[in-house]
């Protein structure tokens, strides 16, 4: 683990901005911890690239968190989760964990009928991840995967609250609905966003999962469990600010975070680092 | 120009498939052409990044093109051809020309009322270079210009009929029709593929014009200057045939080639070349 101990920070990393529902989660349950985070926003979407890729931009992504003396990643991602997480286990030193375990954890213990829907991006659903790990907990447990790529861009577009989105709820999710799910994992960390229009479309009998906030409970029991957790004053209140980098413009990354997540970053807490492509 | 001469290929790039639209174009107005085309699908799209990211980009791929011996580029994408053109210009050998350049010019030609809409990424609006074109060619044109990041999306989902889609054609472009405006550039290389719901939206007063079909126009008039048309074989026929690359993995971009825009393209005629990052 080199130089890093308990109080030094936590590496968070998604594709982009949405991993910041993933760090809102960790400021919540982990005040005391210190984030680096990193955003590839030069890159962003991984949602349809190919493992292969997605892999490569990944490692790439922990190494330059490891330089960076962090003590645990997380991959915020989704994406990175279902495709790169064990090729990362290999090469990291640190803890690391993904959102996909948690969220399917949490999926499977809150399904009464053991119906589980899970939306993701094509690449996510098409890794079969998902339905790996929920089997694995409860082989009798019937998971319907959908991909929704429509959803990122309709947050993006501010679109959470609209009949056009509704539109788009119903055209991906009815055939869900069909099959009689009682419980869907939000599993792209966009779609926490569209939380409320996706309750009113599927109604009450389904159980929405957020694997955000599951992956800060997984990740501090496995602070406490290593003896990582931070002795450190509540991280964004001391000295030792929350870090944010970016691969491309810092200026869309802190306009999202204030407008969409409402995390306030100061433009002197985003830097930019590109990889060399 | 080191060693290209009149029956070298031609050098065509697009962030990833939309480009397509161009290849196509060319194909009809070119036969004898023969193409390279490079798709940067891992990286795309390119309408939300930065001016920086896009040039650093575009220079990648030009250099990769020029090391095939391309006797001229055509910049496909509207995002690169609005933020990376001067910047290509200054550093590309052979003739290249951009796709933005002769769709400001037909929409100013076939403009009767001097009111323009154009639709585009995010990054294209901003740049606001249909704008200064247009105004370059007649000052007293007004343009009317609107990003609709739904639209690429749509399009990847194959949903360019639905009426889904003509809800957000209407949120996007009921503004430009108050305008008054009598003709549309369709500012990225994707948008043509919505052409039909376009025009039952904004009804037959208003003339779609299609960037594509105009820059395969340009560049015809272009090698045709230069003493640069090829004296081969129609490309698609010759044993010389076009060749294919792309950033990430080819499957996709063959079934998009192949579903989407009717052009079959060979596992064997496309290429992965990634950058280093």
């Amino acid at each position: 683990m080199g130089d890093t101990d308990k109080n030094s920070p936590i590496g968070v990393f998604d594709s982009g901005v949405g991993g910041l529902t993933v760090v809102k989660e960790l400021m919540e349950q982990l005040p005391k911890e210190r984030i680096i985070y990193y955003g590839d926003t030069a890159r962003v979407p991984y949602g349809n690239k190919s493992r292969e890729t997605v892999i490569r931009y990944s490692r790439e992504i922990a190494g330059f968190l490891c330089e960076q003396n962090v003590k645990a990643i997380v991959v915020a991602c989704n994406t990175a989760s279902a495709l790169a997480l064990d090729e990362l286990n290999k090469s990291v030193e640190v803890p690391i964990i993904g959102v996909v375990k948690p969220g399917a954890r949490a999926a499977a213990d809150v399904s009464k009928k053991g119906k589980i829907g899970v939306i993701a991006t094509r690449a996510t659903v098409n890794s079969g991840i998902y339905e790996a790990y929920l089997k694995g907990k409860k082989p009798e447990i019937e998971v319907f995967a959908k991909a929704c790529p429509l959803f990122v861009p309709l947050v993006e577009e501010g679109l959470t609250d609209d009949p056009i989105t509704d539109s788009i709820i119903h055209m991906y999710l009815d055939e869900l609905l069909e099959k009689g799910i009682d419980s869907l994992v939000l599993g792209c960390t966009h779609y926490p966003l569209l939380k409320d229009s996706i309750a009113r479309v599927v109604g009450e009998n389904v159980t929405l999962v957020n694997p955000a906030f599951e992956t800060a409970r997984s990740f501090k029991m496995l602070l406490e469990e290593k003896g990582l957790l931070s002795e450190g004053k509540e991280g964004q209140e001391s000295e030792n600010r929350n870090m944010f980098y970016v691969s491309d413009s810092p200026d869309q990354f802190r306009s999202f975070a204030g407008n969409v997540l409402s995390i306030g970053i100061g433009a002197e807490d985003v830097k930019v680092k590109a990889f060399a492509g």
